[in-house]
């Protein structure tokens, strides 16, 4: 190796420098949800192997979750022994930079957590914690739909709305790492009110939930009863597939709605793209069409025409893969 | 200097180099508005002289001006042989990198001027261009109200509203160097149109004319008559501070809107700081005591209890002193 370098043109040397430095890293990515963790071992943006979820509620408070996390680590090195690190995404908020869990709303027991420090000293790997929202974002900026952007906004719609900012190429945390809150921003100051008391919430209109209210709503306004579970964003895709135009008019209303707050967004950040995932994303081009109109008609041109609205590339490995490459581009 | 290099302790040694390399520079700031381009000499956040304005109309397009900002830097020269740089703030979209002016709408013939390029060529000094935003941001959060802090978003409030975002200790400037543009974001998305069709754009809501408007209609409601000039942000916090409720009243409106903004903002963000200039700013506790109250109302104690809400510390020098500081920064 240094017998070559000593003959090697500055130019190749870089390049063999840029190559070493950009080969994939292995390692385990762990999508800690309310229900199951997850784990897999992934390889630059590749996810080689899923384990067994972990069912969340089988395991009395952090320790004895954790110990299990550790055991499946283990029992992955067995096959990847060059598995060198590992990051844990969780549904809440945390101390990025010691790795410190503050409160996992929906995962009782879990309330300030040095998850980094046990997780780590008991499996000898460097651990990285992020939020599940950051972890969603860096997967779609690293290897999904947001590659080879600088400034990319992760939305994630479901119950909730989650959000992720990689700003200038890097994961931007906010002061006390609880940025990305798309869902908390209001559209509207006299509207309805949030989770915290906050007039207008974006999730207050397009939560699942909210988003089968407003179905039921205009059915009835059309004198068609229908239930919630008939409402559900699958199902009213599925009927505006169908040519139902009222399940068509929610759509563009949600469009409406999400439009509002991510030209919001753009004229705050300017950014490349927009990457939206989760259940509202799979309704394709029904809620992707209206909401590029939205968006555009509510932006100047030199901001829209820089600006994607794009499809997450993952689905439910996002968490997994944007974990896993979080903790490989930290070490 | 050598010979102590060899003899001293690497701590002391650190502190030297620590000290020589924060050694504030003398820099020119060049505060570039639509009736007048002001011109100062900076040293450290310090203004040491402020040049006579240059009437931007008495020039006919940007070649003749460029030049008469070169004569005048060649003059400030004599006095203050080490300035080092010029950094230029213009009011309108700039690519920063190569320090181009795309277009000034308020100043007639500035389309596509290579900004930087000319006067660089003029002065033989390096030279920045930003837009006059981000330098206000820059200066409150180098040497004003947000030093010392990492996140900090500004605005500044007149006719219309523009913003300047740090975040993570570096001015974030977006994509196209498009960001920051609160002014166009949405409070309601059924909302009065802004500037580009969008539809609650927040200047509409807090814009110096439209916070006369509204206040003109309050009066009227309550059948007073008024005019606009009787209503601009000036005499209605007079007459709040005279103890007229409608006058207070529509201070807590404007801080409604404009918390709902901040909140937005907030939450997306997380930033330490919000730091607002500009004529509404000088309404003082009467806008910041209802803005306070409703940006935690919309907030979740974890983002509002490192959250600060605080007037600029600069307010017509502060285009000068952010250019200046910008450029010395920069070289």
């Amino acid at each position: 190796m240094f017998a070559l370098a000593r003959e090697a043109s500055p130019r190749i040397l870089r390049a063999l420098l840029l190559t070493m430095s950009d080969s994939p890293r292995t390692s385990v990515g762990i999508d800690f949800g309310g229900t199951f963790v997850k784990l897999g071992v992934c390889r630059g943006g590749d996810l080689l192997e899923t384990d067994e979820p972990i069912p969340t509620a089988d395991f009395n408070g952090p320790a004895a979750l954790i110990g299990e996390m550790a055991a499946r680590v283990a029992k992955l090195q067995q096959k990847y022994p060059d598995i060198c690190a590992i990051g844990v995404g969780v549904p809440g908020l945390v101390d990025f930079e010691h790795g410190f869990v503050h409160i996992l709303t929906n995962v009782p027991g879990w309330k300030h957590v040095p998850l980094k420090a046990i997780l780590g000293e008991r499996t000898g790997l460097p651990v990285v914690v992020e939020n599940d929202a950051n972890a969603m974002a860096w997967a779609e900026f690293r290897y999904g739909a947001g590659r080879g952007l600088q400034n990319v906004v992760a939305l994630t719609m479901g119950t909730g709305i989650g959000g992720g900012l990689v700003l200038n190429g890097k994961m931007y945390r906010g002061t006390g790492c609880a940025a990305g809150e798309i869902g908390q921003m209001s559209i509207d100051c006299d509207g309805k009110a949030g989770h915290y008391g906050n007039l207008g919430a974006l999730e207050k209109y397009t939560g699942n939930k909210e988003i089968a209210e407003h179905a039921v709503q205009r059915y009835a306004e059309a004198h068609i009863t229908k239930t919630l579970e008939e409402c559900t964003p699958k199902k009213i895709a599925e009927a505006a597939k169908a040519g139902d135009d009222i399940a068509r008019q929610v759509w563009d209303e949600v469009a409406d709605w999400l439009g509002t707050a991510i030209s919001s967004i753009a004229w705050l950040l300017n950014p490349d793209a927009f990457v939206i995932g989760g259940g509202v994303a799979q309704a394709g081009d029904l809620i992707f069409d209206p909401l590029k109109r939205k968006v555009q008609s509510m932006l100047s041109t030199v901001v829209w025409e820089r600006l994607q609205i794009l499809p997450a590339k993952y689905s439910n490995e996002a968490g997994i893969i944007g974990n896993a490459a979080l903790a490989a581009d930290a070490v």
